[in-house]
Protein backbone atom coordinates (compact mmCIF):
# COMPACT_ATOMS: atom_id res chain seq x y z
CA UNK A 1 0.00 0.00 0.00
CA UNK A 2 1.61 3.37 -1.37
CA UNK A 3 0.77 6.57 1.41
CA UNK A 4 0.65 9.89 -0.47
CA UNK A 5 0.62 13.24 1.10
CA UNK A 6 1.28 15.82 -1.19
CA UNK A 7 -2.10 17.05 -3.21
CA UNK A 8 0.43 17.31 -6.40
CA UNK A 9 1.74 13.78 -5.90
CA UNK A 10 -1.82 12.35 -5.59
CA UNK A 11 -3.47 14.18 -8.49
CA UNK A 12 0.17 12.49 -10.71
CA UNK A 13 -0.62 9.62 -9.15
CA UNK A 14 -4.34 9.82 -10.26
CA UNK A 15 -3.66 11.04 -13.98
CA UNK A 16 -1.79 7.88 -14.13
CA UNK A 17 -4.20 5.36 -13.32
CA UNK A 18 -6.67 7.29 -15.62
CA UNK A 19 -4.03 7.14 -18.53
CA UNK A 20 -4.39 3.67 -17.64
CA UNK A 21 -7.83 3.29 -17.89
CA UNK A 22 -8.31 2.13 -14.44
CA UNK A 23 -11.69 2.72 -12.35
CA UNK A 24 -10.58 4.24 -9.46
CA UNK A 25 -12.53 4.41 -6.19
CA UNK A 26 -12.03 6.93 -3.16
CA UNK A 27 -13.85 6.50 0.50
CA UNK A 28 -13.02 9.94 2.22
CA UNK A 29 -12.57 9.62 5.95
CA UNK A 30 -11.15 11.74 8.94
CA UNK A 31 -9.51 8.41 10.23
CA UNK A 32 -9.43 6.61 13.50
CA UNK A 33 -10.80 3.84 11.58
CA UNK A 34 -13.47 1.36 12.73
CA UNK A 35 -15.65 -1.33 11.39
CA UNK A 36 -17.43 1.35 9.54
CA UNK A 37 -14.85 2.99 7.57
CA UNK A 38 -13.50 -0.99 7.22
CA UNK A 39 -17.12 -1.96 5.43
CA UNK A 40 -16.86 0.99 3.36
CA UNK A 41 -13.12 0.03 1.81
CA UNK A 42 -14.66 -3.75 1.34
CA UNK A 43 -17.19 -2.64 -0.25
CA UNK A 44 -15.17 0.21 -2.79
CA UNK A 45 -12.51 -3.35 -3.08
CA UNK A 46 -15.10 -5.30 -4.94
CA UNK A 47 -15.84 -2.11 -7.18
CA UNK A 48 -13.09 -0.77 -8.44
CA UNK A 49 -9.92 -1.67 -9.90
CA UNK A 50 -7.60 0.81 -7.56
CA UNK A 51 -8.68 2.08 -4.02
CA UNK A 52 -8.04 5.36 -2.69
CA UNK A 53 -8.87 6.30 1.28
CA UNK A 54 -8.28 9.47 2.17
CA UNK A 55 -7.58 10.48 5.67
CA UNK A 56 -7.67 14.32 6.62
CA UNK A 57 -9.33 15.33 9.99
CA UNK A 58 -10.27 18.29 8.19
CA UNK A 59 -9.98 22.00 9.79
CA UNK A 60 -12.86 23.64 7.54
CA UNK A 61 -15.47 21.23 8.75
CA UNK A 62 -15.06 22.25 12.63
CA UNK A 63 -16.09 25.28 14.75
CA UNK A 64 -14.58 27.00 16.85
CA UNK A 65 -15.50 25.80 20.01
CA UNK A 66 -15.95 22.18 18.47
CA UNK A 67 -13.63 18.93 19.04
CA UNK A 68 -10.93 19.49 16.15
CA UNK A 69 -8.22 19.22 18.93
CA UNK A 70 -8.88 16.18 20.49
CA UNK A 71 -10.20 14.47 17.62
CA UNK A 72 -8.67 10.83 18.16
CA UNK A 73 -6.01 9.78 15.11
CA UNK A 74 -3.74 6.94 15.06
CA UNK A 75 -1.95 6.67 11.72
CA UNK A 76 0.49 3.36 12.62
CA UNK A 77 -3.02 1.28 13.39
CA UNK A 78 -4.94 3.24 10.62
CA UNK A 79 -2.33 2.17 7.78
CA UNK A 80 -2.66 -0.91 9.53
CA UNK A 81 -6.11 -1.65 8.61
CA UNK A 82 -6.20 0.38 5.51
CA UNK A 83 -3.85 -2.25 4.39
CA UNK A 84 -5.12 -5.54 5.73
CA UNK A 85 -8.55 -4.44 3.82
CA UNK A 86 -6.76 -4.06 0.28
CA UNK A 87 -6.62 -0.32 0.12
CA UNK A 88 -4.04 0.46 -2.85
CA UNK A 89 -3.33 4.26 -1.58
CA UNK A 90 -3.53 6.16 1.67
CA UNK A 91 -3.83 9.42 1.07
CA UNK A 92 -3.06 11.19 3.75
CA UNK A 93 -2.65 15.15 3.06
CA UNK A 94 -1.79 17.89 5.81
CA UNK A 95 -3.40 21.03 6.29
CA UNK A 96 -1.12 23.36 5.13
CA UNK A 97 -1.47 21.08 2.33
CA UNK A 98 -4.86 21.81 1.34
CA UNK A 99 -5.26 25.42 2.71
CA UNK A 100 -2.16 26.88 1.45
CA UNK A 101 -1.88 30.72 2.72
CA UNK A 102 -4.01 33.10 0.66
CA UNK A 103 -6.90 30.12 0.46
CA UNK A 104 -10.11 31.74 0.16
CA UNK A 105 -12.88 29.43 -2.17
CA UNK A 106 -15.74 27.48 -0.40
CA UNK A 107 -18.45 25.86 -1.70
CA UNK A 108 -22.12 25.98 -0.23
CA UNK A 109 -24.48 24.18 -0.79
CA UNK A 110 -27.87 26.02 0.31
CA UNK A 111 -31.40 24.30 1.65
CA UNK A 112 -29.97 20.86 2.23
CA UNK A 113 -27.19 22.07 4.53
CA UNK A 114 -29.89 24.58 6.29
CA UNK A 115 -31.24 22.43 8.81
CA UNK A 116 -30.30 19.45 11.38
CA UNK A 117 -26.62 19.42 11.43
CA UNK A 118 -26.27 22.42 9.29
CA UNK A 119 -28.06 24.27 11.85
CA UNK A 120 -26.47 22.92 15.25
CA UNK A 121 -23.26 23.10 13.25
CA UNK A 122 -22.98 26.37 11.54
CA UNK A 123 -20.49 26.43 8.47
CA UNK A 124 -19.78 22.27 8.95
CA UNK A 125 -21.44 21.63 5.28
CA UNK A 126 -19.36 24.43 3.81
CA UNK A 127 -16.28 22.64 5.50
CA UNK A 128 -17.37 19.15 3.80
CA UNK A 129 -18.54 20.35 0.83
CA UNK A 130 -15.11 22.26 0.41
CA UNK A 131 -13.04 19.36 0.67
CA UNK A 132 -15.16 16.86 -0.47
CA UNK A 133 -14.95 18.83 -3.46
CA UNK A 134 -11.19 18.74 -3.62
CA UNK A 135 -10.71 15.41 -2.88
CA UNK A 136 -12.59 14.40 -5.92
CA UNK A 137 -10.36 16.99 -7.77
CA UNK A 138 -7.14 15.64 -6.52
CA UNK A 139 -8.43 11.65 -6.99
CA UNK A 140 -10.56 11.94 -9.83
CA UNK A 141 -12.83 8.83 -8.66
CA UNK A 142 -15.37 7.24 -10.83
CA UNK A 143 -17.15 6.24 -7.38
CA UNK A 144 -16.91 8.05 -4.01
CA UNK A 145 -18.33 5.87 -1.12
CA UNK A 146 -19.72 7.53 1.97
CA UNK A 147 -21.59 6.10 4.60
CA UNK A 148 -24.98 6.27 5.77
CA UNK A 149 -24.76 7.41 9.29
CA UNK A 150 -23.59 11.14 8.29
CA UNK A 151 -27.23 11.35 6.26
CA UNK A 152 -27.16 14.84 5.97
CA UNK A 153 -23.44 14.75 4.83
CA UNK A 154 -24.21 11.92 2.27
CA UNK A 155 -27.34 14.11 1.02
CA UNK A 156 -25.07 17.49 0.87
CA UNK A 157 -22.35 15.70 -1.05
CA UNK A 158 -25.05 13.95 -3.77
CA UNK A 159 -26.62 17.24 -4.25
CA UNK A 160 -23.25 19.00 -4.63
CA UNK A 161 -21.90 16.46 -7.11
CA UNK A 162 -24.70 16.77 -9.12
CA UNK A 163 -25.30 20.62 -9.55
CA UNK A 164 -21.32 21.11 -10.08
CA UNK A 165 -21.52 18.46 -12.43
CA UNK A 166 -18.36 16.47 -11.37
CA UNK A 167 -17.98 13.65 -13.23
CA UNK A 168 -18.13 11.01 -10.06
CA UNK A 169 -20.72 8.75 -8.60
CA UNK A 170 -21.40 8.78 -4.83
CA UNK A 171 -22.53 6.02 -3.15
CA UNK A 172 -24.04 5.42 0.31
CA UNK A 173 -23.54 2.76 2.34
CA UNK A 174 -25.24 1.36 5.81
CA UNK A 175 -24.92 2.09 9.21
CA UNK A 176 -22.06 -0.37 10.72
CA UNK A 177 -23.28 -0.98 14.28
CA UNK A 178 -21.51 -2.34 17.31
CA UNK A 179 -23.28 -5.97 18.75
CA UNK A 180 -25.36 -3.80 21.19
CA UNK A 181 -26.71 -1.35 18.22
CA UNK A 182 -24.72 2.26 18.66
CA UNK A 183 -23.88 3.14 15.71
CA UNK A 184 -20.20 3.07 14.80
CA UNK A 185 -18.44 6.15 15.25
CA UNK A 186 -15.07 7.17 15.81
CA UNK A 187 -16.76 9.99 18.42
CA UNK A 188 -17.60 6.86 20.50
CA UNK A 189 -13.90 6.67 22.22
CA UNK A 190 -14.99 9.95 23.79
CA UNK A 191 -17.42 8.24 26.02
CA UNK A 192 -17.14 6.68 29.78
CA UNK A 193 -17.96 3.33 30.49
CA UNK A 194 -21.55 5.01 31.65
CA UNK A 195 -22.12 7.22 28.69
CA UNK A 196 -21.24 4.18 26.38
CA UNK A 197 -24.56 2.43 28.15
CA UNK A 198 -25.99 6.17 28.09
CA UNK A 199 -25.71 6.25 24.52
CA UNK A 200 -27.41 3.10 23.37
CA UNK A 201 -30.69 5.64 23.67
CA UNK A 202 -30.41 6.69 20.11
CA UNK A 203 -30.55 3.21 18.73
CA UNK A 204 -33.28 1.86 20.85
CA UNK A 205 -34.81 5.21 20.27
CA UNK A 206 -34.69 4.16 16.44
CA UNK A 207 -36.04 0.59 17.07
CA UNK A 208 -38.93 2.27 19.03
CA UNK A 209 -40.34 4.03 16.20
CA UNK A 210 -39.52 1.31 13.72
CA UNK A 211 -41.56 -0.19 15.66
CA UNK A 212 -44.53 2.00 16.24
CA UNK A 213 -44.32 2.52 12.47
CA UNK A 214 -44.51 -0.94 11.97
CA UNK A 215 -47.83 -1.19 13.91
CA UNK A 216 -49.51 1.74 11.98
CA UNK A 217 -48.29 4.66 13.51
CA UNK A 218 -47.52 7.29 10.39
CA UNK A 219 -47.69 11.09 12.23
CA UNK A 220 -44.73 12.83 13.15
CA UNK A 221 -46.19 14.21 16.36
CA UNK A 222 -46.59 10.29 17.57
CA UNK A 223 -42.91 9.58 16.54
CA UNK A 224 -41.27 12.65 17.81
CA UNK A 225 -42.93 12.25 21.08
CA UNK A 226 -41.46 8.24 21.56
CA UNK A 227 -38.40 9.67 20.80
CA UNK A 228 -38.37 12.27 23.16
CA UNK A 229 -39.70 10.70 26.14
CA UNK A 230 -37.13 7.60 25.25
CA UNK A 231 -33.73 9.95 25.27
CA UNK A 232 -35.34 12.49 28.39
CA UNK A 233 -35.46 9.37 30.74
CA UNK A 234 -31.70 8.56 30.17
CA UNK A 235 -29.34 10.20 32.37
CA UNK A 236 -27.21 12.28 30.78
CA UNK A 237 -28.11 13.09 27.30
CA UNK A 238 -29.84 15.99 25.81
CA UNK A 239 -31.60 15.77 22.23
CA UNK A 240 -29.88 18.75 19.99
CA UNK A 241 -32.57 17.31 17.18
CA UNK A 242 -34.91 14.70 16.41
CA UNK A 243 -36.46 15.15 12.76
CA UNK A 244 -38.89 13.04 10.58
CA UNK A 245 -37.96 14.08 6.91
CA UNK A 246 -38.24 13.68 3.64
CA UNK A 247 -35.53 11.23 2.39
CA UNK A 248 -34.35 13.17 -0.78
CA UNK A 249 -35.05 16.63 0.25
CA UNK A 250 -34.60 16.51 4.07
CA UNK A 251 -37.61 18.72 4.58
CA UNK A 252 -39.86 18.09 7.54
CA UNK A 253 -42.92 16.00 6.90
CA UNK A 254 -46.07 16.10 9.12
CA UNK A 255 -46.48 11.98 8.31
CA UNK A 256 -44.73 9.23 6.81
CA UNK A 257 -46.25 9.08 3.22
CA UNK A 258 -43.99 6.15 1.63
CA UNK A 259 -40.61 7.05 2.93
CA UNK A 260 -38.97 8.93 5.63
CA UNK A 261 -36.16 9.25 7.27
CA UNK A 262 -35.46 9.95 11.33
CA UNK A 263 -32.56 11.86 12.12
CA UNK A 264 -30.62 12.18 15.56
CA UNK A 265 -28.65 13.84 17.59
CA UNK A 266 -28.40 13.66 21.36
CA UNK A 267 -25.51 15.00 23.53
CA UNK A 268 -24.21 12.65 25.79
CA UNK A 269 -22.84 14.99 28.56
CA UNK A 270 -20.32 16.65 26.20
CA UNK A 271 -20.44 14.32 23.48
CA UNK A 272 -22.53 14.83 19.96
CA UNK A 273 -24.31 11.28 18.62
CA UNK A 274 -25.71 11.01 15.48
CA UNK A 275 -27.68 8.04 14.24
CA UNK A 276 -30.74 7.77 11.64
CA UNK A 277 -32.90 5.10 10.42
CA UNK A 278 -35.38 4.88 6.89
CA UNK A 279 -38.54 4.10 7.72
CA UNK A 280 -41.38 2.62 5.49
CA UNK A 281 -44.95 3.11 5.82
CA UNK A 282 -46.67 0.58 7.15
CA UNK A 283 -49.21 -0.64 4.45
CA UNK A 284 -49.87 -3.81 7.50
CA UNK A 285 -52.98 -1.76 9.67
CA UNK A 286 -53.47 2.31 10.54
CA UNK A 287 -53.97 4.23 13.53
CA UNK B 1 -18.15 21.90 -36.21
CA UNK B 2 -20.50 20.11 -33.84
CA UNK B 3 -23.06 22.27 -31.66
CA UNK B 4 -23.89 20.52 -28.18
CA UNK B 5 -26.71 21.87 -26.07
CA UNK B 6 -26.88 19.31 -23.65
CA UNK B 7 -24.57 18.98 -20.49
CA UNK B 8 -24.84 15.30 -20.40
CA UNK B 9 -24.28 15.17 -23.72
CA UNK B 10 -20.67 17.57 -23.35
CA UNK B 11 -19.84 15.48 -20.87
CA UNK B 12 -19.43 12.58 -22.49
CA UNK B 13 -17.89 13.81 -25.70
CA UNK B 14 -15.10 15.48 -23.25
CA UNK B 15 -15.48 11.76 -21.47
CA UNK B 16 -14.40 10.30 -25.05
CA UNK B 17 -11.78 12.81 -26.03
CA UNK B 18 -9.83 12.33 -22.84
CA UNK B 19 -10.01 8.58 -23.65
CA UNK B 20 -8.25 9.54 -26.93
CA UNK B 21 -5.97 11.36 -25.32
CA UNK B 22 -6.52 14.64 -27.16
CA UNK B 23 -5.98 17.87 -25.38
CA UNK B 24 -8.36 19.88 -25.07
CA UNK B 25 -9.36 23.58 -24.71
CA UNK B 26 -12.22 25.64 -23.60
CA UNK B 27 -12.90 29.16 -24.29
CA UNK B 28 -15.91 30.53 -22.28
CA UNK B 29 -17.74 32.94 -23.39
CA UNK B 30 -21.37 34.56 -23.07
CA UNK B 31 -21.60 34.66 -27.30
CA UNK B 32 -22.19 38.02 -29.26
CA UNK B 33 -18.93 37.22 -30.56
CA UNK B 34 -16.34 40.08 -31.16
CA UNK B 35 -12.25 39.77 -32.07
CA UNK B 36 -11.51 39.57 -28.73
CA UNK B 37 -13.31 36.26 -28.68
CA UNK B 38 -12.27 34.95 -31.99
CA UNK B 39 -8.60 35.81 -30.65
CA UNK B 40 -8.87 33.60 -27.68
CA UNK B 41 -10.47 31.06 -29.90
CA UNK B 42 -7.47 31.19 -32.08
CA UNK B 43 -4.92 31.06 -29.33
CA UNK B 44 -7.08 28.08 -28.21
CA UNK B 45 -6.71 26.19 -32.17
CA UNK B 46 -2.33 26.90 -31.27
CA UNK B 47 -2.47 24.91 -28.17
CA UNK B 48 -4.90 21.92 -28.30
CA UNK B 49 -6.09 19.27 -30.17
CA UNK B 50 -10.29 19.65 -29.62
CA UNK B 51 -11.38 23.49 -29.22
CA UNK B 52 -14.59 24.00 -27.22
CA UNK B 53 -16.19 27.01 -26.91
CA UNK B 54 -19.10 27.81 -24.14
CA UNK B 55 -21.48 30.33 -25.03
CA UNK B 56 -24.41 30.84 -22.39
CA UNK B 57 -25.60 33.61 -20.84
CA UNK B 58 -25.31 32.72 -17.05
CA UNK B 59 -28.43 34.30 -15.40
CA UNK B 60 -26.45 33.70 -11.88
CA UNK B 61 -23.72 36.19 -12.63
CA UNK B 62 -26.41 39.18 -13.20
CA UNK B 63 -27.93 41.23 -10.64
CA UNK B 64 -31.81 41.72 -10.46
CA UNK B 65 -31.06 45.12 -11.93
CA UNK B 66 -28.44 44.33 -14.60
CA UNK B 67 -28.95 44.12 -18.24
CA UNK B 68 -29.41 39.75 -18.67
CA UNK B 69 -32.59 40.25 -20.48
CA UNK B 70 -31.21 42.86 -23.01
CA UNK B 71 -27.58 41.13 -23.27
CA UNK B 72 -26.80 40.70 -26.84
CA UNK B 73 -27.34 37.41 -28.56
CA UNK B 74 -26.64 36.34 -32.03
CA UNK B 75 -26.84 32.42 -32.57
CA UNK B 76 -26.20 32.14 -36.08
CA UNK B 77 -23.64 34.78 -36.36
CA UNK B 78 -21.59 33.17 -33.49
CA UNK B 79 -21.97 29.94 -35.27
CA UNK B 80 -20.40 30.84 -38.68
CA UNK B 81 -17.27 32.96 -36.48
CA UNK B 82 -16.86 30.16 -34.30
CA UNK B 83 -16.64 27.57 -37.12
CA UNK B 84 -14.78 30.11 -39.15
CA UNK B 85 -12.04 30.27 -36.37
CA UNK B 86 -11.77 26.19 -36.11
CA UNK B 87 -13.86 25.55 -33.48
CA UNK B 88 -14.50 22.18 -33.17
CA UNK B 89 -17.93 21.99 -30.42
CA UNK B 90 -19.58 24.79 -30.10
CA UNK B 91 -21.51 24.15 -27.00
CA UNK B 92 -24.44 25.91 -26.22
CA UNK B 93 -26.39 25.09 -23.02
CA UNK B 94 -29.52 26.28 -21.83
CA UNK B 95 -30.36 27.84 -17.95
CA UNK B 96 -32.88 24.77 -17.38
CA UNK B 97 -29.76 22.62 -18.54
CA UNK B 98 -27.29 24.41 -16.10
CA UNK B 99 -29.63 25.09 -13.05
CA UNK B 100 -32.28 22.47 -13.18
CA UNK B 101 -35.14 22.77 -10.35
CA UNK B 102 -33.42 22.28 -6.85
CA UNK B 103 -30.38 23.60 -8.07
CA UNK B 104 -28.59 24.86 -4.54
CA UNK B 105 -24.63 24.41 -5.05
CA UNK B 106 -22.51 27.89 -5.64
CA UNK B 107 -18.63 28.57 -5.02
CA UNK B 108 -17.42 31.49 -3.54
CA UNK B 109 -13.98 32.72 -3.35
CA UNK B 110 -13.57 35.67 -0.84
CA UNK B 111 -10.79 38.32 -0.67
CA UNK B 112 -10.08 38.37 -4.94
CA UNK B 113 -13.91 38.98 -5.42
CA UNK B 114 -14.89 41.70 -2.68
CA UNK B 115 -13.64 44.75 -3.96
CA UNK B 116 -13.59 46.11 -7.53
CA UNK B 117 -16.68 45.01 -9.72
CA UNK B 118 -17.63 42.20 -6.52
CA UNK B 119 -18.61 45.34 -4.84
CA UNK B 120 -20.18 47.14 -7.43
CA UNK B 121 -21.95 43.57 -8.54
CA UNK B 122 -22.80 41.87 -5.23
CA UNK B 123 -22.98 38.05 -6.13
CA UNK B 124 -21.41 38.54 -9.51
CA UNK B 125 -18.22 36.79 -9.01
CA UNK B 126 -20.51 34.08 -7.10
CA UNK B 127 -22.09 33.46 -10.44
CA UNK B 128 -18.75 33.42 -12.26
CA UNK B 129 -17.02 31.01 -10.46
CA UNK B 130 -19.87 28.50 -9.82
CA UNK B 131 -20.54 28.31 -13.65
CA UNK B 132 -16.81 28.62 -14.57
CA UNK B 133 -16.45 25.03 -12.41
CA UNK B 134 -19.42 23.86 -13.57
CA UNK B 135 -18.00 24.21 -17.20
CA UNK B 136 -14.94 23.04 -16.63
CA UNK B 137 -16.34 19.64 -14.63
CA UNK B 138 -18.66 19.26 -18.34
CA UNK B 139 -15.85 19.94 -20.52
CA UNK B 140 -12.90 18.51 -18.52
CA UNK B 141 -10.02 20.72 -20.26
CA UNK B 142 -6.73 20.99 -19.87
CA UNK B 143 -6.62 24.66 -20.45
CA UNK B 144 -9.17 27.63 -19.97
CA UNK B 145 -8.77 30.61 -21.95
CA UNK B 146 -9.87 33.74 -20.51
CA UNK B 147 -9.18 37.57 -21.82
CA UNK B 148 -7.81 40.01 -19.70
CA UNK B 149 -10.67 42.67 -20.03
CA UNK B 150 -12.26 41.06 -16.97
CA UNK B 151 -8.86 41.11 -15.28
CA UNK B 152 -10.42 40.00 -11.60
CA UNK B 153 -12.81 37.45 -13.16
CA UNK B 154 -9.41 35.74 -14.44
CA UNK B 155 -7.95 36.11 -10.77
CA UNK B 156 -10.91 35.15 -9.25
CA UNK B 157 -11.06 31.55 -11.28
CA UNK B 158 -7.22 31.04 -11.38
CA UNK B 159 -7.73 31.27 -7.86
CA UNK B 160 -10.53 29.06 -7.97
CA UNK B 161 -8.92 26.69 -9.65
CA UNK B 162 -5.98 26.46 -7.54
CA UNK B 163 -7.64 26.14 -4.28
CA UNK B 164 -10.32 23.04 -5.55
CA UNK B 165 -7.24 21.85 -7.12
CA UNK B 166 -8.74 21.39 -10.50
CA UNK B 167 -6.75 19.52 -13.05
CA UNK B 168 -7.21 22.85 -15.70
CA UNK B 169 -4.54 25.49 -16.59
CA UNK B 170 -6.29 29.07 -16.54
CA UNK B 171 -4.60 30.87 -19.42
CA UNK B 172 -5.08 34.74 -19.48
CA UNK B 173 -4.70 36.66 -22.57
CA UNK B 174 -4.35 40.26 -23.71
CA UNK B 175 -7.08 42.85 -24.56
CA UNK B 176 -8.31 43.06 -27.90
CA UNK B 177 -8.78 46.74 -28.82
CA UNK B 178 -11.43 48.62 -31.57
CA UNK B 179 -8.28 50.92 -33.90
CA UNK B 180 -9.57 53.92 -32.02
CA UNK B 181 -8.51 52.04 -28.85
CA UNK B 182 -12.10 50.94 -27.06
CA UNK B 183 -11.54 47.30 -25.63
CA UNK B 184 -13.94 45.00 -27.24
CA UNK B 185 -16.79 44.09 -25.43
CA UNK B 186 -20.16 42.71 -26.42
CA UNK B 187 -21.67 45.69 -24.26
CA UNK B 188 -20.31 48.24 -26.66
CA UNK B 189 -23.10 47.44 -28.68
CA UNK B 190 -25.35 49.50 -26.35
CA UNK B 191 -23.62 52.74 -27.42
CA UNK B 192 -25.41 55.56 -28.92
CA UNK B 193 -22.86 57.00 -31.54
CA UNK B 194 -22.08 60.34 -28.84
CA UNK B 195 -21.77 57.45 -26.10
CA UNK B 196 -19.13 55.42 -28.50
CA UNK B 197 -16.97 58.61 -28.45
CA UNK B 198 -17.64 59.47 -24.68
CA UNK B 199 -16.45 55.39 -23.87
CA UNK B 200 -13.05 55.96 -25.35
CA UNK B 201 -12.61 58.21 -22.21
CA UNK B 202 -11.47 55.02 -20.78
CA UNK B 203 -8.82 54.01 -22.84
CA UNK B 204 -7.67 58.08 -23.06
CA UNK B 205 -7.29 57.57 -19.36
CA UNK B 206 -5.15 54.26 -19.28
CA UNK B 207 -2.94 55.78 -21.87
CA UNK B 208 -2.30 58.67 -19.71
CA UNK B 209 -1.45 57.02 -17.01
CA UNK B 210 1.01 55.32 -18.64
CA UNK B 211 2.77 58.08 -19.90
CA UNK B 212 2.18 59.64 -16.32
CA UNK B 213 4.62 56.77 -15.26
CA UNK B 214 6.85 56.16 -18.05
CA UNK B 215 7.84 59.70 -16.81
CA UNK B 216 8.23 58.64 -13.22
CA UNK B 217 5.10 58.88 -11.18
CA UNK B 218 4.40 56.13 -8.81
CA UNK B 219 1.81 57.45 -6.02
CA UNK B 220 -1.53 56.34 -6.46
CA UNK B 221 -2.73 60.02 -5.41
CA UNK B 222 -1.18 61.51 -8.50
CA UNK B 223 -2.44 58.36 -10.57
CA UNK B 224 -5.95 58.21 -9.60
CA UNK B 225 -6.41 61.87 -9.79
CA UNK B 226 -5.29 62.41 -13.63
CA UNK B 227 -7.60 59.31 -14.08
CA UNK B 228 -10.51 61.52 -12.11
CA UNK B 229 -10.07 64.53 -14.34
CA UNK B 230 -10.02 62.77 -17.70
CA UNK B 231 -12.94 61.06 -16.91
CA UNK B 232 -14.98 63.54 -15.18
CA UNK B 233 -14.55 66.14 -17.76
CA UNK B 234 -16.34 63.02 -20.29
CA UNK B 235 -19.86 64.05 -20.78
CA UNK B 236 -21.87 61.15 -19.88
CA UNK B 237 -19.57 59.41 -17.91
CA UNK B 238 -19.76 58.60 -13.97
CA UNK B 239 -16.79 56.59 -12.66
CA UNK B 240 -17.67 53.47 -11.00
CA UNK B 241 -14.58 52.55 -9.42
CA UNK B 242 -10.52 53.39 -10.37
CA UNK B 243 -8.00 51.41 -8.60
CA UNK B 244 -4.41 50.68 -8.70
CA UNK B 245 -3.90 47.77 -7.08
CA UNK B 246 -1.29 44.50 -6.77
CA UNK B 247 -1.53 42.58 -9.65
CA UNK B 248 -1.89 39.22 -7.89
CA UNK B 249 -3.97 39.72 -4.98
CA UNK B 250 -5.82 42.69 -6.26
CA UNK B 251 -5.56 44.83 -2.91
CA UNK B 252 -4.96 48.62 -2.89
CA UNK B 253 -1.56 49.84 -3.48
CA UNK B 254 -0.06 52.95 -2.31
CA UNK B 255 2.40 53.49 -4.97
CA UNK B 256 3.37 51.27 -7.60
CA UNK B 257 6.74 49.20 -6.58
CA UNK B 258 7.55 46.73 -9.35
CA UNK B 259 4.42 46.14 -11.24
CA UNK B 260 0.58 47.88 -10.22
CA UNK B 261 -2.17 47.25 -12.40
CA UNK B 262 -4.83 49.69 -13.28
CA UNK B 263 -8.49 49.06 -13.13
CA UNK B 264 -11.43 50.88 -14.49
CA UNK B 265 -15.03 50.48 -14.75
CA UNK B 266 -17.04 53.58 -15.82
CA UNK B 267 -20.49 54.28 -16.40
CA UNK B 268 -20.92 55.88 -19.37
CA UNK B 269 -25.24 57.05 -19.15
CA UNK B 270 -26.89 53.43 -18.99
CA UNK B 271 -23.92 51.22 -20.39
CA UNK B 272 -21.36 50.39 -17.69
CA UNK B 273 -17.45 49.44 -19.42
CA UNK B 274 -14.40 48.07 -17.73
CA UNK B 275 -10.54 48.25 -18.90
CA UNK B 276 -7.60 47.92 -17.69
CA UNK B 277 -3.53 47.94 -18.11
CA UNK B 278 -0.77 46.75 -16.29
CA UNK B 279 1.55 49.72 -15.00
CA UNK B 280 5.26 49.20 -14.27
CA UNK B 281 7.58 51.03 -12.09
CA UNK B 282 9.61 53.37 -14.35
CA UNK B 283 13.30 52.98 -13.86
CA UNK B 284 14.53 56.20 -15.70
CA UNK B 285 13.84 59.11 -12.66
CA UNK B 286 11.50 59.34 -10.11
CA UNK B 287 9.20 62.00 -9.22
Amino acid sequence: MEIISDPHDMQGRARQWRGQGLKVVLVPTMGFFHQGHVSLMEYGKTIGERLVVSLFVNPAQFGPQEDLGRYPRDLDRDARLARDAGVDCLYTPEPGGMYPPGYQTFVEVESLADGLCGASRPGHFRGVATVVLKLLNQVSPQVAVFGEKDYQQLMVVKQMVADLNVPTEIVGRPIVREPDGLAMSSRNTYLSPEERAAALCLYRALLAVRELVATGAKSREHILAAVRQLISATPGSRIDYVSLVDPATLQEVEAIQGEARLLLAVWINNTRLIDNTLLSESRLCCV
